[in-house]
């Protein structure tokens, strides 16, 4: 750890002496009373407060017309485990409608139902249906468990002073306190965790402590059981993210814990003002929240890196809540505008209530313009990162990301120097995500599946190349969990040629893998156009598998394949392999074509991919004796040899539409991708095509350096170019 | 033929004598002076006129915008082909425009292309590029040429008088005569055709006979070029369509011949009005447009049963022309106003203006509503039919379809007895639709892809049974067409039990087939659930498939299957089997389980399928070298043995969404169904599960009957009723 911050932690530790916590009124959670004035006034003036207090209300109402049901504990995803997340939901509605609307009904609800679960809760041993987790006791698992507390938390904050001292000693005895203990006493290792499970149990466990003006829950929330530093809230802060906040988790998680983050900040900041706690690490809580937008697609969809669902967006409560939050405390910002005119909805606190003026006050909002951005990763920044290309606005914005990061714990995969092509609207080149359908009871109660750990954290299921077939550090996590990818160099500057490279050596033995991604804007194309050069060297020999996953038709190949019409069999037996069906195998004549179909568009990958290259095309299914995964193709080109370098152009064209029985352009304009050169030197790739189209992209292999000259000759051509990149020719 | 019919036709002969037509002013195909003066008043009031017109303008502003460009011909889907459609729509846009308008730039632009194609239509050959097809000269198709021609005779019409003679002679010689007489006596048997490609040949060249006042071409448009009714437009619409109004080739192909029906129509109507074109076979026209509007699922897609697109719709500039025209003659009407709501555009003409008016005059739409319907099929209304069970209304409405009719010519498919099931937004249990992508020229063209033949028209690819792996009719066209299934019994009375039954004998020797299908709603059900009851009797021992094609993906079944992960072989070696891949097979207890996925809602069909029996799960893709094929599951219940019925129940149930991460409900309700009997007497099946639900279905098993009475005795109780059906227990 840095000495700076670990001086940044001994001030925070001093600053809370045991009894620091300052509010005793209520509530002090969610929002003050003064906010709740301000909330009740505003409702009346800006219609999104008004549409979020009435959708609020609906929902009450409809509470109210079904009977209360707090059920015995049973199975993820199933019914009594819905019914949980419904009632913690309700009562923080309740709570939340009392304090705002003043009408008793809604506190009698959080009572009532509050009174079900102090019969209930006391009887409870440990869950039975928890697997590998730790276990919950109305849920399978902890982490539930923390998700009902957070949310019963700021309820219980919200009628405290309405409901009778008995009450709330009965309240706090059978269930609070319990639930407390149970999450940082007897699940204490979880609680203490640097991980999102962590988060939700120390705010849980936290703002719970703040209701009740118990010092010793919130100490151990902020600081760790140990008091120490070692884990706790703070600590989260400090190694969850890097100094850019990025989350080494990636963005479907950072969206999850975004939540607890912000809960438990809010709650913090209302109790114990001094720790500053949304400016703490230079303000990491906002960077946190800025990078997780970053990382969605132009639809707002979370890029699904790591475990991750394939349709999490930026409507989700949890955004909509921190970025409500984050905009209250760190002020208006044109880009969280716009991100939450797509949500259409606000939170019930002070900072929805801004959010909901400075829409009300502006004719159309402010459209979310995500500029290229490159993070880095790890808790000092220097284990990789993520670079994010974009170009264009709105919709039809284009975005490509790589992956040269760290594993990011056990939702990481093994997918260094991995992208995802995002164009036209779709995850043209995805991701996989996860393997799980999530709170689906059939699908094994909806958690993770086999299959996510031999299919979806594989190598192979990303779009990087695959040593041998066999996965990233041999697939251990422990190992691989050690390493990062290493940055290289990023330069967005020019809009029309922009570049990002990494490297990831040693996750193949004796193999060094470098990979340069350019998003090119030629005026003579209608879309940017991706250009990759992904070089590996090696004393060795290997096999190098080169895939690119795609979703919709494929429409046309240049390569003459030998299709497997009527058996096909697994492409391996390992490391992925086994779940990819063969369905046809053909040798390349130095550069493939592939032309697929996805959406409105089209989209061709021509690959320089050497000589003696095979082209494989494959579908997911294969060993998945349960149809858990999702049947999806893809394309790789397999070579052998010790140094080997994949020159790639992706290039969207043309227009299809099955309505209007419309097709234009099918065929792209790139027509060829050379290697010119590719040594120690540098590496220098020409793309040719139609229109008089010829660029040259000559690329530094040694170590970055902006202003170091390079010198190529090749065929009996010299390429001369200062710094780690030059691309020739585009328009 | 019907005499009745015949004394129409015979009086229809009567009144156009060789010099019967009338108009001799301009315009007067699509609309006449009087039209376009209304027409111009109206934009000024009517929002939806008003934004057709600026969207007019519009493609034209683009038009001039960009240079013109008549190519010599080329390939279906490549450039010159979709250049030649762009040109003769905005030929066609802009001969509007300027009757409407009265600005000139717009005349000049149809004189101008006009002069191209002047220049190049007299150099042209027979079109290399066609393959089965009767050529055209600019297109790969006659039928193209005639799509050419229909919309540049409006063209023409719109600025004859603007013309100099000597343009018009040169236009009329170069290019209309030379292109009706391509079309009328070259190809004079495509001309004469009862079929929709005869319907755009009669239409284009009736139309501009009309234009140039050429009763030669007109007449033989109308009555065939033997001019003894055998062929032409009248023909055509005594033979294509059954008095319901149901066209055999289906909905899709209604929807694409709905323009040259009503363009025609309109045209007649404008210059011989004696004709009664509107009236003709008691309003035909009228009755094929509402029938076409009826098989259409509640999202409007036209059911894609035969050869046809998955996604064409309502919206399809045909659809919203014919409605406009329909509107204009026949008057108000709820349901046209509905859809034209839907359209959101109307074409400018007199009957567009109606639409705009009505619409403006409402605050809000009608909903379209359409009912429960049984159509006959065959010119006489006798050979069989097409039920359509509806329930519910806007998005979220229920929709089974059972086809019984007629094979359809050569677009039609081996499908009798198949059903379609819609629900929930979504075609759940879907028809495969055609095996083309249509105008992508690396695929063949656009054309027919081979896996049409092989796979789309094949038993195997409906949900109908397959007997003995075999196609119907053995896959012979010529036999099938002569044959039909039959109609059985329809009715949709009771809104909570619905019902249609139909039976196909003679498709495979010996095998008689007996289709009941309900669509009951029970009020402890929160969808309608279809029942199905299949029923086989045959002397011989066959092999019996029941598919059930889905779309999604596989969450459970009850099956304890085989799966096959390492290694599929295709299902079989031809009628379509060869097409589908082998996935898992596993032996039936009794019942099989299937539930599945698709968008938000869960699917359970639950089948007694008898002893013995196979469930196989299935995907296509199989034998299917260019990768041409949709890549989609099926479940196959496969059984052995002389009489045989299957008993299904299809349980919409339960809520999933990946993005809120909520699942509800993911097992059904219906546990069992179990046939109690099913002989000569009648079938009895019945129905249980949760919610005390026990529902018990008797079928009439004898010649359709709604008096006679029913006796069957089994397990010791006796089953009664009177009529055709009787189900008990739907509460």
């Amino acid at each position: 750890m840095k000495p700076r911050l670990l001086i940044v932690l001994l001030v925070a530790m001093v600053a809370v002496s045991p009894s620091g916590i300052q509010a005793q009124q209520h509530p002090s959670l969610f929002f003050t009373a003064r906010d709740v004035a301000a909330i009740r006034a505003g409702a009346a003036k800006y219609p999104l407060m008004k549409a979020s207090l009435d959708a609020a209300k609906a929902t009450m109402d409809s509470a109210f017309a079904h009977p209360m049901d707090v059920p015995q504990p049973g199975e993820a995803g199933g019914y009594a485990h819905e019914r949980h997340k419904q009632n913690y939901r309700e009562m923080q509605l309740a709570g939340e409608l009392f304090q705002i609307t003043g009408d008793a009904k809604y506190a009698r609800f959080v009572r009532d139902m509050l009174e079900k679960y102090a019969v209930l809760y006391p009887t409870l041993p440990a869950n039975p249906y928890a697997k590998d987790q730790a276990p919950g006791k109305l849920f399978h698992q902890a982490l539930n468990e923390a998700n009902w507390l957070v949310a019963t938390s700021i309820a219980y904050d919200c009628v405290y002073d309405w409901l009778k001292p008995a009450e709330r000693a009965r309240f706090e005895k059978n269930i609070f306190r319990n639930m407390s203990d149970w999450l940082s006493v007897n699940q204490a290792k979880e609680f203490d965790r640097i991980h999102n499970h962590g988060t939700w149990a120390d705010a849980a466990v936290g703002m719970i402590g703040y209701v009740m003006h118990d010092t010793t829950y919130v100490n151990n929330a902020l600081y760790g059981t140990k008091r120490d530093h070692t884990g706790g809230f703070l600590r989260q802060l400090d190694l969850l993210f890097s100094p850019d906040g990025y989350y080494m988790e990636g963005p479907y998680y950072i969206r999850y814990a975004l939540m607890p983050f912000f809960q438990f900040a809010e709650a913090i900041n209302n109790n114990q003002p001094e720790l500053h706690i949304y400016d703490y690490r230079e303000g990491i809580l906002k960077k946190g929240l800025f990078a997780a937008l970053q990382t969605t697609f132009p639809n707002g969809v979370y890029a699904p890196i790591n475990d991750a669902s394939r349709s999490m967006d930026v409507t989700s409560p949890e955004t909509v809540l921190a970025l409500d939050l984050a905009y209250g405390h760190y002020g208006p910002d044109s880009n969280l505008l716009g991100e939450a005119a797509i949500q259409n909805e606000v939170i019930l606190t002070r900072g929805g209530l801004a959010v909901a003026r400075d829409l009300a006050a502006r004719q159309t909002p402010p459209k979310v313009a995500w500029k290229s951005r490159e993070f880095t990763d790890g808790p000092d920044g220097k284990d990789g990162g993520l670079g994010i290309l974009r170009s264009g606005a709105g919709a039809d914005a284009t975005m490509l990301l790589m992956k040269y990061g760290v594993h990011g714990q056990g939702h990481g995969h093994f997918d260094k120097l991995h992208f995802i092509f995002y164009d036209g609207g779709n995850e043209v080149v995805p991701d996989y995500g996860f393997s799980r359908w999530i709170n689906i009871e059939p699908k094994d109660g909806g958690r993770y599946l086999p299959e996510n750990d031999s299919y979806a954290k594989q190598t192979i299921a990303h779009n990087t190349v695959v040593v041998d077939e066999t996965t990233q550090s041999a697939g251990n996590y422990q190992v691989d969990e050690k390493k990062s990818a290493q940055r290289d160099f990023f330069d967005a500057s020019n809009p029309n040629v922009q570049v990002m490279s990494a490297r990831a050596d040693g996750f193949y033995d004796g193999v060094r893998m470098q990979r340069t991604m350019l998003l090119l804007k030629d005026s003579r194309l209608p879309h940017p156009v991706v250009v990759d050069i992904y070089r590996l060297t090696s004393q060795a020999q290997h096999t190098y598998d080169y895939p690119i996953h795609f979703r919709g038709q494929l429409i046309a190949t240049n390569v003459k394949y030998k299709p497997n019409t009527t058996e096909q069999k697994a492409l391996g037996a390992r490391f992925g392999y086994q779940h990819i069906w063969n369905e046809a195998e053909g040798p390349v004549d130095s550069v493939a074509r592939l032309t697929w179909l996805d959406g409105h568009r089209y989209y061709t990958v021509t690959t320089a991919a050497g000589s003696g290259a095979q082209m494989i095309l494959g579908r997911t299914g294969a060993g998945d004796p349960n149809f858990d995964l999702i049947s999806e193709p893809m394309m790789i080109l397999r070579t052998t040899g010790g140094d080997q370098t994949f020159a790639s152009v992706i290039e969207p064209h043309g227009y299809f539409s099955e309505l209007e029985e419309r097709s234009a352009d099918a065929t792209g304009v790139v027509q060829n991708v050379r290697v010119i050169a590719s040594g120690a030197d540098g590496t220098v790739v020409q793309v040719t095509g139609g229109a008089g189209l010829k660029w040259v992209v000559m690329l530094n292999n040694g170590p970055a350096s902006a202003t170091a000259k390079h010198h190529v000759v090749a065929g009996g051509q010299t390429y001369e170019w200062t710094g780690n990149y030059s691309v020739s020719g585009v328009r």
